[in-house]
C-alpha cells in the first residue's frame, strides 16, 4: 500500500531549490515558492505556506540543507557561526510541533561530523530526500494499522484541521487513516471540521478529500457536538503536533474540545501521528508551549472594512488534549493504548527510535 | 434599573414605517431598512437583517402591524383573507424561534376582535409598542435576576452569539446580565465566542460590549474549551431560541457544544430569555424544528474565488441543549432551577402567564 499522492506535494527538491506548494491560496490558487535560502523556507513555515508538524520537520530539514550551500560562499572559518545562527532559527520558526526540531537536530549531528563543504551539502540533500520518503512510508503504516480499528458501520468519521498528504507528505496521518478507512470500506462519510480560524479544514482538508473522492460534509466547528447527539459519528481522527511521554497531546485548537465531546457522548477518539511527534523529554502537557498568532487571523473574517476597529482577540494555535481522553494513538510503530506512559516508552525503545532529543549537539541548545 | 440603549434599537416605528436596523452590516456600517409592508419586515427576519428571538418577536408585531394597514386598501370582504395569508407567512418566516409565533399569536387574537378598520391598525400599533416595552422591561429583571446568581470572581464569562439590545430589545436577555454582572463588580472579563458562521459574536456582541465599554477577548468557538482547561471561566450564558416544557432548549448552534463542556468542567451553564420563549405545547426538545440555512454563510468565508467549487455544507443555525445539562433558567418572573418540568409549570401559572398557543384563532393554524 501507498499513497504516495502524484498530484501534490506540499514540497520538492525541484531546479536545485526548495519548491513549496503556497496552503495560504488553497483552494483558490495552485501556487509554488522556490526557495535557495534557509531564511525563505522559514518565512514560509512562519506565514504558513507550509503547516502540518509532519511537513513542516521535512521544510526543517530541507531549510538546513539549504543554509550548507549557503555556507559555502563564507569561508571555512566562517561557516560554522553561519549555521549554528541558521540552525537556530529553523528550530524556532514555529514553537509547538517538536518535528521541526526533530528534524534539525537529525541534521544537524549529520553535518557537524566534518567542516561545511559541497560532499557534506550533497549528504544533507540525501539525508533530507531520505527523511520525506521515510516519512510517508511511516504514514502508509499509520494508515494501515489505524484503518483496523474502525468498525463497519454507516455512521461518519469528524476530522479536525488538515492532516492529509498537504501537511504531512504522502497518504497523511490522521487522513490517511481515513482514506484507508474508505478503501476499505468502513468509512462511508466524514465532517470535515472547518477549523478557525485559519480554516485548514474547509480550504485544505475539503480539497484533499475531493481529490479522493471520499464522501464529505463540511461543517463548523460548533456543529460537531450535534452531530454526536444525533449518533451520527462513529469516531474522531485526529493528528498531533507533538505528544509528550505520558501521551498528553497538542494539536490544532478544538482538539481538546472534541475530546470532551467524544467522552461525553462515548466516541472513540484517536491520535494519528508519527513517532517524530512525540517528545519524551516532557512528563506531561502543561509543559508544551502553544504558539498564539496574530489576531488578524481571526479578524480578517469579518473586519474587512474596519481596519482601525480596536478588538482584543486569543488566538493560540494549539490546545492541550490530556491523555484520559485519548482511546488509541497510532503511529507507524502500532498502535498504543492506556496506560500510554508505559506503552509509549515501549515503542521507544524499539529499533529505530529517535535519540534522546536531549543528547548534545554543537549547532543546537533547545529550551525545554 | 433600565438598559433601554437610547444608542441603538434594532427596530423602530419612525415616519410611518417599521426601521430595521441591518445587523448584517454591523459592524461595518449603520443602515437602516425602512419597511412598509409586512413583506419587507419578513425579508429582513429571513435574511437576517433583525435577528434574535425576542427581537423577531417585536419584528413579528409590526409585520402585522403593517399588514393591518395594507388591507385597509382592499375591500372589506378581501382584508380577511389577506391577513389570514399575511400571518401565515410572518409566523413562518423563521422556524426554530418560538417568539415568532407568539407575537403573531397575541396580535392575531386582538385584531380578530372585528374587522380590520383604520381603528384596528391603530390599536395593533400600540399593542406592539407595548410589546416592545414590556420585552424591554422583561430584560431588566432578567438581567436582575441572572446577575444576583454570578458569584464575585477573577475569572471570566464566556456568551455565545448575540443577545444584547440588538438581538432582544433593551440590555438584552444573556448579554443583560453580563451588563448587570459587571456593573455589579462581578463580570470583570467577557469571552465572546466569534459564532460562525454568520459571526454574530465577532460582529454583534463585540460591538455592543464596546459600546458598553466592558472588557472582553474574541476567541473562536473552538477555543473555550481551552480556556475551561486553563480555569479562566466562571459561567456560561446564552440565551434561547425556545424552551420546553420540560428545559430543553434550542439556541444557536454551538450552545450545546458549551454546555457539554461547561459539564465536563463543572462550570455553571445559563440561559436567559423571556418567558415568550417557552413552548409548553412541547414535551422535549426533540420536537423542536430545526432550521437550515444557505450553504453560502459557511463558504463565503474561505471560498471568495471559486463560485463554482462544489462543497456539501451541513449548515444548522439551531442546536438543542437537554435540561440535564443547563444549571439554572433565568426569565422575568425568576430562576428556575430542577427539576424544570414541574418549576416551569409553576412559572407557567402566575399571573400574567402568556395564553396556551394553542388556543385556536382565525388567523393562524400552528403546527406544532
Amino acid at each position: 500500500m501507498s499513497y504516495l499522492a502524484p498530484l501534490y506535494s506540499p514540497i520538492e527538491w525541484v531546479d536545485e531549490t526548495c519548491s513549496i506548494l503556497d496552503q495560504r491560496k488553497l483552494p483558490s490558487e495552485f501556487i509554488k515558492i522556490p526557495c535557495s535560502t534557509y531564511s525563505q523556507v522559514v518565512d514560509c513555515i512562519q506565514s504558513l505556506a507550509i503547516r502540518g508538524a509532519p511537513a513542516i520537520g521535512i521544510a526543517g530539514a530541507f531549510a538546513v540543507t539549504l543554509a550548507v550551500r549557503e555556507s559555502l560562499k563564507l569561508t571555512p572559518a566562517e561557516r560554522h557561526a553561519f549555521l549554528k545562527n541558521a540552525l537556530y532559527q529553523i528550530a524556532r520558526a514555529r514553537p509547538t510541533a517538536v518535528n521541526l526540531k526533530w528534524a534539525v537536530e537529525r541534521m544537524s549531528k549529520l553535518i557537524s561530523r566534518s567542516t561545511p563543504d559541497k560532499a557534506c551539502f550533497e549528504m544533507a540533500l540525501a539525508e533530507t530526500q531520505k527523511m520525506y520518503t521515510e516519512t510517508a512510508s511511516d504514514n502508509d503504516k499509520i494508515a494501515s494499522f489505524g484503518s483496523e480499528l474502525l468498525p463497519k458501520t454507516n455512521r461518519s468519521i469528524i476530522t479536525h484541521c488538515n492532516t492529509g498528504g498537504l501537511g504531512t507528505i504522502g497518504c497523511g496521518t490522521a487522513f490517511g487513516v481515513i482514506l484507508e478507512g474508505f478503501r476499505m470500506g468502513r468509512v462511508p462519510h466524514v465532517f470535515p471540521c472547518e477549523t478557525r480560524p485559519v480554516n485548514q479544514g474547509s480550504r485544505l482538508t475539503v480539497w484533499e478529500l475531493q481529490q479522493h473522492k471520499i464522501p464529505f460534509t463540511l461543517i463548523c466547528d460548533s456543529m460537531a457536538a450535534s452531530l454526536m447527539q444525533q449518533e451520527k459519528i462513529s469516531a474522531v481522527i485526529v493528528g498531533a503536533d507533538r505528544i509528550v511521554s505520558n501521551g498528553d497531546t497538542a494539536n490544532k485548537v478544538g482538539t481538546y474540545n472534541l475530546a470532551v465531546l467524544c467522552a461525553h457522548h462515548a466516541i472513540p477518539f484517536y491520535v494519528a501521528a508519527p513517532f517524530s511527534s512525540f517528545d519524551l523529554s516532557m512528563e506531561s502537557g502543561q509543559s508544551i508551549p502553544i504558539e498564539e498568532r496574530s489576531p488578524e487571523e481571526i479578524l480578517s473574517a469579518y473586519n474587512r472594512n474596519q481596519p482601525n476597529f480596536p478588538v482584543s482577540v486569543y488566538n493560540p494555535a494549539f490546545d492541550i488534549t490530556p491523555n484520559n481522553l485519548i482511546t488509541s494513538i497510532i503511529c507507524e510503530r502500532g498502535v498504543i493504548t492506556p496506560p500510554f506512559k508505559s506503552n509509549i516508552m515501549k515503542l521507544a525503545q524499539m529499533e529505530g527510535a529517535p535519540e534522546n532529543p536531549l543528547a548534545s549537539n554543537p549547532y543546537v541548545t533547545m529550551d525545554r
